[in-house]
């Protein structure tokens, strides 16, 4: 079967616009075209999931299709952004039937839930990679992005933190664990929701945003550089999952929400005036610490002493 | 050096618009944002190149550099696209300075030819491979498309072709070449100039459009069944270097005209009223056949005869 009939065949059930919400054009020519409404800007973002650095090279193809759409789905959520549409580069070392049909299904079931069309791709030969783009719109300048967080601003999590990297041991096989406290971590590995309801409900209220990928000491070191600023976070008001405690133990559970990775929950700064509203909403708005005068990332525990470590989060090389 | 510092270093050169030219927010945020000027919608296509598929595992970063994204582009130029901007996602197996260095000189001198903006993309650790994703603005409704050939339109190219396909035995090492033969083709090869003028100047005289990326008769193919037409290609008339001849016979350049890959250049399908214009501005416009009623792509000698070999291109698996 060659590259066209493969792409037809299997990814003929994901939801491929051919015109209407803001897809123009879809999947099958040189380009796909999209179409903005006035006075809207597109949301551009790029990540690659290689096997063997990003997820087990043997996994299960249906939960890798879910993740690998709801990885870059968050980066969108992170702006604020609506999402449009997604591009698929798969790269396979063979082309396995069962394998492609799975990995579409799960794929295809992550794209209705976040609103994605399909709209083109690259299928090539060689060790199986994917790099997903992914677009979405955002009214003009309104889109949250990491330089606005002023002090006096509060540090707010979109919800729990540390799931995904207590589930990587299960997910590896280097650990077991009872069901009850395996399903939720795993699930959360495997099929991070996109907070894209969030970060739309954010626009015009929080002062930066960014999605949790690298850990949160990490991450919300990106804010305070993009910002100029110094963010405190609070080791007693980590959110954190029954299950992830009862697999790691506390200590563990906070190691787990301050320098594990794969979260994919939004961090974001918010003038306090508009948390009371949020919470109220029914929005998951957690404050994890503030932002203050200075630069860099401090944890302070219970008696406001400063206990930051040294390891930040997960670094890519 | 970490994945953000990396990047930083090494594409610090390239042309990372902050604002302006539809570039509304560049490298560095979980999105980059671009704009659309009313009336024109966005071009979007990805590609995907692998080491050791589409390209030597060892070869001059710096070419690669220029080549990976030239090949990008050129769907940009299939479309009429004007170019704006692309991401990156670059996987390496390790980091060294020199390589990202050239490959990053090689990337920012062909960006900076073809006018596109580097806004975002993903460093990730694995087996080398490179994935662009292109965005382009055309006037709603003006994008060249592959589904608009007629009967009675001419076949046209807008280039020579064969070289790349020519040049392949060079670059692996399997043959050699005097200088004078191989400098043209290998130029072809490692640096082939996207035609995004002429796709441009298309816009509105083209029926149909697409870059030759798989060969002449295999792309023709893809016109012929978007479009629901029958192309019918004459060999006497396929424009063929000197050098491809030098090295190949007229026979075997024929051949790589035909079914080589990698050629990059535009082929598309033109109202006859529009070729003398065309050509009196001086564009690289080449007559290589015609669209008739019916389905599929064959091929014609000097007496009309129907010599169609059964090999239609490069398939990807």
């Amino acid at each position: 079967m060659g590259e066209f009939e493969l792409i037809r065949h299997y990814f003929a059930a994901a939801p491929c616009a051919q015109a209407g919400d803001g897809v123009a054009l879809g999947i099958g020519d040189d380009c796909a075209l999209l179409a903005l409404p006035a006075g809207e800007q597109l949301a551009v973002s790029t990540d690659t999931l290689v096997a063997g650095v990003h997820f087990p090279a043997v996994c299960d193809p249906f939960l890798l299709g879910q993740r690998s759409l709801a990885v870059a789905a968050s980066d969108l959520a992170a702006m604020g952004a609506t999402p449009v549409a997604f591009t698929l580069a798969l790269t396979l070392p063979t082309v396995h039937a069962d394998w492609l049909k799975a990995y579409a299904q799960g794929l295809n079931l992550m794209a209705r839930q976040c609103g994605l069309s399909l709209v083109g791709g690259d299928t090539t030969h060689g060790p199986l990679s994917l790099t997903m783009t992914v677009f979405g719109r955002v009214p003009a300048g309104q889109a949250l992005t990491r330089s606005g967080a002023r002090p006096g601003d509060l540090v707010c999590v979109g919800g729990e933190l540390g799931n995904a990297a207590g589930a990587l041991p299960l997910v590896l096989g280097e650990r077991e664990a009872a069901v009850a406290l395996a399903e939720p971590l795993l699930a959360h590995y495997w099929s991070p929701p996109p907070q894209l309801a969030l970060g739309q409900a954010l626009r015009g209220k929080a002062s930066a945003a960014l999605d949790i990928s690298d850990g949160l000491l990490a991450d919300c070191g990106h804010i305070a550089t993009a910002s100029g600023v110094s963010i405190v976070l609070s080791l007693e008001q980590l959110p954190l999952g029954t299950a992830l405690q009862g697999l790691l133990g506390l200590e563990g559970a906070r190691q787990a929400a301050l320098t594990g990775g794969d979260d994919y929950v939004i961090a974001f700064t918010l003038p306090p005036a508009h948390l009371a509203g949020l919470q109220a909403a029914g929005w998951p708005v957690h404050v994890v610490g503030r932002v203050e005068a200075g630069s860099g990332v401090s944890l302070r525990d219970h008696a406001g002493a400063d206990i930051t470590p040294r390891t930040r989060g997960y670094q890519h090389f």
